[in-house]
């Protein structure tokens, strides 16, 4: 669990990013930065940094900042209810970003698990994503992704997001953040 | 009808805003930036340029430039054959852009039709987006916007984009670009 002090620390990096990308937000939206630690109270290694632009019934955008190296720890979007999972692009806007999806593993690949998660991770075919760069991914395909050594700014374009229903490869996780009172 | 020539001048001077914006684009976007006229042959006053990142069946994310005091004539999406109409969110990233709804006219608005086509303008409640702020409009509800003296870069998240539906107040209007060969 991420105590107040590590989400606000969190939240005034984050900030620097988005300003290195020349991205404008609302002080509103500055100061409910979503902190995503994923339960395992690792936040440099494992995490995520998100502002929600907006997010109706049928489409949504973010803006997500990485930490050098941090890692989006490996997951799908499974179909809902009959309702069809998750679409979602990715697309680079500052610095790099190592996105990992199935099928042949890259050779020399950058990006590796967080140590000690590597049994939480399945999927190695790495797509190496520069700034404008961007890549779609499919309802259920599992995937994950890390920052190279300067971080990542990246807008995700989907359809609805409903993070209750991911489906992380590490049962460990908990996707919902809680915060310490 | 746009000439070969005012197309790729338009780019030119779209891609001079997409950087004092910060965006950055790949080379293929940028050599197909598209530029409407909105079949008015008045590009100064009425029309657009974007870039399409993504357009699935489910959603789509675009970005556009208005050159200083251009405006993106009214215009409604209707539902399509049961489906619903596009519901779209425009986020202001650079400039500023006044956004015109249905309600009370707002008193001193700073937008106003481009001259001469003032008939086919109908709705006056004016909002005023700079960059970092957003606004979400529903499916039909009429619309046209205007950016300030300097120009605007505005983010649009959507549902699928399907220009050949948009029913647009001006009937002399044609939404779907003709280039001269």
């Amino acid at each position: 669990m991420l105590t107040k002090a590590q989400v606000e620390a969190a939240r005034q990096r984050a900030l620097e990013y988005f300003e290195k990308a020349s991205i404008v937000l609302t002080d509103e939206e500055k100061a409910n930065i979503e902190v995503a630690d994923f339960g395992l109270g690792d936040l440099e290694n494992t995490g995520l940094q998100l502002v929600t632009y907006v997010n109706t019934d049928r489409y949504c955008a973010k803006e997500m900042v990485l930490f050098p190296g941090q890692t989006c720890p490996e997951h799908r979007h499974p179909d809902r209810g009959g309702a069809r999972g998750k679409q979602e692009t990715f697309r680079c806007r500052y610095g790099e970003v190592y996105l990992n999806v199935a099928g042949p593993e890259t050779k020399d690949r950058v990006s590796r698990p967080p140590q000690g998660d590597e049994e939480y991770y399945t999927v190695f075919h790495e797509i190496r994503l520069l700034p404008g760069e961007q890549y779609t991914l499919e309802p259920n395909a599992l995937h994950w992704f890390q920052a190279g050594p300067n971080g990542a700014v990246v807008s995700e374009f989907s359809s609805t997001s409903d993070d209750e229903s991911d489906i992380f490869t590490d049962p460990r996780i908990r996707r919902i953040p809680q915060v310490e009172e």
